[in-house]
């Protein structure tokens, strides 16, 4: 899997993945009209709301990127109706040739983790015939179980060609009440994950890089340049660009010398464009054009600080 | 919420909590039958089937248990279909008189953690009207990201009187991988992260216990003696009883002195009974009546083991 997203991105010149996190303050007027008009101000008529608005922003940006990534969180808040939203998400980004990152962060143990990762990146056997649930061609994992919950992961990926990036290193502020925690073994605990993300890789190989990516958040670049030591084929997805204050300039660590081996996340800098100072003059009406420019500018701001590295 | 809980463990004098795990496996061909013949061999089919094997189970143990624990992963291999019968699951136990404890280990951080907590456990607002997600009155949630990732379901937990249990030693065998390391401060994480736990729980007391409870599996049963010496207020949910091989005499360690303080689950064991030996002469079409049969033993069993230590 990860050779097609590597593809991907030098095709389009953009490690860069735009982060479907829809929340309703984000929805211009018109479209959550259109939807309330529709299904009335229901569950229903939030989740095709938070569907149209997806699709506009997919239209505008998918040949700009290689990647969308949904985050479920905000599809399951509204329930089944939701959950219906997020499938039509994966399955409209699909149609527009994106590859999907399903923003999921499950983990559990053994038949159980085992059926996550069949929901998400496999497929579900139904008498002598099988089934997709979610569809996603990667998922992220919470490592906070080891081995067990992971490795189920894995072998879904490993049967189906298909990726995961485990949690390492998160983007937010308290990350590192547990993941920074010193171990006696002189390591760090994120370290160690990542280690570990490192092994577990070994088993999925895909050309240069493994199946088996990591999270480490923009917002700790010097995390950044250490996990890109311990994990040189693990490929790194980087959250916490813009909004939670990263800049292109931190992210140069995150690369490998072959000017791979990471793809950062924008959500709320890339959706909501058209809600900040630099992109109002699109309105409300052309959000996904300002969402277009927004990608843009960060893919640019993206490149110019590798070329200044490299 | 934890009071509510305590009193209807109380009542029916059973620290008992039931997993609703449901596999293709474990449901006997005749309803697998009907559904199929309803919906096809379809994920519509077998949620279906899920759902009529969960209503039966309820029924026959609502008079002996305070709870039941739906694993969500089980649903989400069905894709939307699953997302369904996962939410009438719920709402046909609620109907039942049963708290529900959603296993769905979900953390993220801010915002996206507060959509997974409203989506469960709260109500989201669309337009000026609040509606349910999927409702649940607890959850169990992972502690990798820290108090950003836990904080707002605590939040939506005060504003809506219900309750989390958080990971803290899971009960699968390489849970040691990560949770078991020995810090630098002397500490093993897991210790770390019970002291969290306690200390998020300070504010969400709900009677003699908190509102934030931890779970730490049967499998280890000198881990329950020592966190609950360093969680004394904290509820633990013990997983791992039976299928997984702990025993009643196991879990007299994760109990205080008061008899209170721990709900064991039992998933398997307890729904697919009547493919045990000891429960085989129940027979296929009497699967309920040997879950039935089931928790009975695994009740008097519990009651045994602590009437022996106190």
């Amino acid at each position: 899997m990860i050779e097609k997203l590597i593809a991907a991105i030098e095709a389009k010149r953009a490690p860069i993945v735009v982060g479907l996190d829809p929340m309703l303050k984000y929805i211009p007027q018109q479209l959550l009209e259109d939807s309330y008009g529709r299904f009335g101000e229901t569950p229903d008529g939030a989740a095709d709301a938070f569907l149209s608005f997806n699709k506009g922003i997919v239209d505008a940006v998918c040949d700009l990127v290689p990647a969308v990534k949904p985050q479920s969180a905000m599809y399951e808040q509204l329930g089944t109706a939701g959950e219906k939203a997020y499938a039509e998400t994966i399955a409209y980004a699909h149609s527009r040739g994106l590859i999907v990152i399903g923003d999921i962060k499950r983990a559990d143990i053994g038949s159980t983790s085992e059926a996550y990762a069949v929901g998400h990146l496999g497929d579900v056997m139904i008498g002598s015939r099988s089934f997709k649930g979610f569809d996603e061609d990667m998922a992220t994992v919470n490592p906070y179980l080891g081995t067990d919950g992971v490795k189920p992961f894995i072998d879904v990926c490993n049967k189906n060609d298909r990726g995961i990036f485990v949690l390492v290193k998160t983007s937010n502020p308290s990350s590192g009440e547990f993941q920074d925690q010193k171990l006696a073994n002189g390591r760090t605990l994120y370290e160690e994950v990542g280690l570990k993300v490192n092994e577990w890789g070994n088993g999925s190989m895909s050309g240069a890089y493994s199946n088996v990516g990591a999270v480490v958040g923009a917002t700790y670049p010097e995390v950044g340049r250490r996990m890109r030591e311990l994990m040189p084929k693990t490929y790194i997805l980087v959250p916490g660009y813009g909004a939670q204050g990263g800049k292109g300039a931190d992210l140069v660590h995150f690369f490998n010398k072959d000017g791979l081996g990471a793809i950062v996340n924008s959500s709320r800098g890339i959706i909501a464009a058209y809600q900040k100072p630099e992109y109002a003059s699109f309105g409300a009406e052309n959000y996904a054009d300002a969402s277009r420019a927004a990608v843009i500018d960060m893919r640019d701001d993206i490149a110019q600080a590798l070329s200044e590295e490299h």
